[in-house]
């Protein structure tokens, strides 16, 4: 790919990211570019020029997804990158493949990354949900769906959902964050993930100590206060 | 206050809290409360009572301030915490000193905390902007209003707002929640609020690390690919 190549392809992106959410744009795709470039040089097979098209258009579906409010961004985002990069004068052969690339990203819905690009995107857009990074991606996200931050028993342990059994921080981060390293497909992306856990960690950890103590201090002090009471 | 009479107050507080955002809850409000009354046990002057009041009461303006769109939820709060206490018995004296207090606790509209009481619930409140706690608050809060998490100079350097002109989370970290302690106005109040500033430093510094981590790789890494491009 030349530099202009590049650069038309970065211009259409954050044209398509424009009207996303924080968590989800051109920063996003920027990040998830430099992961990718980082784990394909890890891997002596990858076609660099697919990771770089596939990491710079995976969320082009994005809009169109929010738009609707249905629809799965991935697969709305293959045929837009396919679209587009025939249109730009790429071959078919790579349009088809970056578009595979785009496809398989999220994973969920079966359609499981098979070549090492796919598999690469996968763990770069999946790293950016680990670390510092991630935890304020993901309270960004939850604070727009308006959850909470966490719920607790009476007797002060974490409870899996609110309430009104709605997703928290707490929740998500226990059930989704801590172990999002672990499914990973390539050693460089898992090791990655394994470098960004410890400040994840450490800002989980820290936030539950405040919570227990602010609510263990009020309790005792409470008591105490409505003890004195005649 | 005995405690038939607390719990008239929390209940209270759990109804007015209950259509408000997940960064201003009964959570929040709790976490005030053990504060309040930690900081409350370091100064023998304090009247607990009316602390206990204020911290349950201060955020009960808040549903009306957000149903209007526009009015000071500490003048609302105040007068429906006066109104709320006298109804249920409380003397006009006490319920006076705690209207005083919840009308002060965001000074920013002139009306400064005077009394001992005011200063500790002024403080707890700030308290729980530091932190870990305090990113959350802050991060879901601005996810709410849809903003960016942080903007960069074309040389990776912080930029003070967005491209649009809008906050950030980088740039409420550095001009709000870096230097929130250093505005308290008790002693005990300035000292938990350091002791949380490691953590909230922790994170923003690890985001930092990982935000410029993957923009390094992407320029380096880039150039080659596209240097080695016929």
């Amino acid at each position: 790919m030349d530099r202009e190549q590049y650069e038309r392809i970065e211009r259409y992106m954050r044209k398509q990211m424009r009207m996303c959410d924080g968590a989800h744009d051109a920063e996003h795709v920027l990040r998830v570019l430099g992961v990718g470039l980082d784990i394909a040089a890890h891997e002596p097979d990858a076609d660099v020029d697919v990771v770089i098209a596939a990491c710079l258009l995976h969320d082009v579906g994005r809009r169109e997804q929010m738009e609707r409010g249905k629809g799965c961004h991935a697969r709305i985002g293959a045929k837009k990158a396919e679209k587009f990069l025939k249109k730009s004068g790429f071959g078919g052969d790579f349009a088809r493949h970056v578009a595979d690339c785009v496809r398989t990203h999220r994973f969920r819905s079966g359609d499981a990354p098979e070549t090492i690009e796919a598999k690469i995107l996968y763990d770069a857009d999946k790293v950016d949900v680990c670390g510092a990074t991630g935890v304020a991606r993901t309270l960004f996200y939850q604070g727009r769906l308006g959850g909470a931050l966490y719920s607790l028993t009476a007797d002060g342990a974490i409870a899996d959902r609110d309430d009104a059994g709605g997703e928290t921080f707490f929740g998500e981060y226990r059930y989704k964050l801590e172990r999002i390293g672990e499914r990973l497909l390539t050693p460089r992306g898992r090791e990655i993930a394994l470098e960004r856990r410890t400040a994840a960690q450490a800002f989980y950890e820290s936030m539950l100590a405040e919570v227990r103590a602010s609510r263990e201090e009020a309790a005792a002090l409470l008591e105490r206060a409505l003890e004195g009471a005649p």
